[in-house]
């Protein structure tokens, strides 16, 4: 089943406790798509490069399954860099840096063979990006999962809303849940936040796990106990795009798949933090993927 | 099958961001008693109290079956008393005063009935206390059940190295994990505990759920998303006092019994939060106990 993502292509710079990656590859689409791509391709990546952009890095993706035309390359420009630095206990991170280069005039035009994708993951993007890709499908997708950051409940909080009403799966943090819904308790904030549109909340808690909330009832996804954590950039970009990846695998949206779907969300973020950028991602095998699913399955059975 | 706790029967003032609570029954050892007493009888209740604490309390206690021989009553003294402060979103708080009184001069001499008890809570407290109550015991209990805190790793260390080499199960927090292992990552710290000589280490993480660590694997049980909180105080000892009551109801310790005792540890933790004091424990019927139960399993269930 096809699956489209749109989110960035970019370099980053992290900074944790003990090393430090320089311009290394990353950004929400580059993350999202590899990890989707474990499950299901093609996956029809929507981005945007700076001729800096290595062009190996794009043949990497096509030799995944990750459709790159559209991504536009423009020339003469950079691409998106950010600078980030993660302080102990990668509890919270600082931003050093933010130069948005190529994104400050993102405007995507689905190639014509994305436009019949059947489930599209909407990666973390200004808000009115998001709702145009949505508005130049050729019919409703099966499936819209939309993550998104406080960042944009505090500069496009109207235009964040009328995307979240206009897709089926909400993935945000549990702070973010509770300043969208201006609530505290989770369990009352899902309940406002499910009225906004969406039929499926997913609460990401990073290193305590997920939570999904639906009409049909709870879900609470555990987090491996990771014995070794590198850079924690990317997890929840991993999270999505293995969660609809492994929906679109299956061809169905059931309470079931669903559920499954946020298990191997889970596995692949979990791989993800291990190492810098896509490094791990890009050394790991489908059955380590099966091994860790199992591991989580078994620490939910009594 | 019987069961002996030992803790605090103390006086609480709580302050929580929007209502305060004015010297309320409070102590580790009530509460783990009447969360144990929604499962099995008789609890053999060790403490100590001033001649301030009500004799009403002590006869509704007995009324659940839990003992009271084993509560030293001290004329012209008073019972301890600890006033705190919850700050915004529960997340922290601050100790007001801590008064000693009759916990000052505590050295526990168990009734001869009690000597026999099967299964045993450390609830916590001094770790020299704790360890004087297990070598009063006539034979080796079926599980010792040890909960503690960071104040008992700051202050007395070796004491409680000694109380832990001695225990089955040891409850504590992440943090304390980290504390009490040296590490960050908590599959390395569950390593390292494990070492220290329990079988089981649970992780208690609040809102968060649950994590058993045992040679047996990892179980993972979640939190019920309340909608109501009032006062966190004493959600710890009732996750102690539920867990091993319903180990003692079903009187084995498989791994199975273990972890169902950790999602009905969570039950009843889970309630006691809604009220202050023992307010919400006193009107819970067993019903809405393993209604909550189905509900948590529910959550784990894909």
């Amino acid at each position: 089943m096809s699956l489209l993502s749109v989110g960035t292509v970019a370099f980053d710079t992290i900074i944790t406790p003990t090393a430090r990656a320089e311009r290394v590859i990353g950004g929400a689409g580059s993350y999202s798509a590899w990890a989707a791509s474990f499950f299901s391709t093609p996956v029809n990546l929507v981005s945007i490069v700076g001729d800096d952009f290595p062009a190996s890095e794009i043949n990497e993706m096509e030799s995944r399954g990750i459709e790159t035309e559209g991504i536009d390359r423009v020339l003469g420009k950079k691409s998106f860099f950010w600078e980030g630095e993660y302080l102990a206990d990668f509890n919270s991170r600082e931003t050093h840096k933010t130069e948005l280069n190529v994104l400050a005039d993102f405007d995507p035009q689905l190639p014509d063979f994305y436009k019949d994708s059947e489930y599209v993951l909407l990666a973390n993007l200004t808000p009115s990006i998001q709702k145009s890709v949505i508005q130049q499908m050729n019919e409703r997708p099966k499936l819209i999962v939309l993550d998104t950051m406080n960042f944009w409940m505090d500069v496009a909080l109207d235009e964040l809303k009328e995307v979240i009403s206009m897709c089926d799966v909400l993935t945000i943090n549990d702070e973010e849940a509770r300043q969208l819904s201006g609530v505290h308790s989770l369990a009352n904030a899902a309940t406002k936040i499910l009225q906004m549109g969406p039929k499926y909340l997913i609460i990401k808690k990073g290193e305590h796990g997920a939570l999904l909330f639906a009409n049909d009832g709870i879900f609470s996804c555990p987090a491996i106990p990771l014995q070794k954590i590198t850079d924690p950039t990317g997890a929840g970009d991993c999270f999505a795009g293995g969660f609809l990846g492994y929906i679109a695998s299956q061809g169905d949206t059931s309470f079931q798949t669903i559920k499954r779907a946020i298990v191997y969300g889970s596995v692949v973020a979990s791989f993800c933090v291990e190492e810098f950028s896509l490094d791990r991602l890009k050394s790991l095998q489908r059955d380590e993927v099966e091994k860790r699913y199992e591991m989580l399955l078994g620490m939910m059975r009594i």
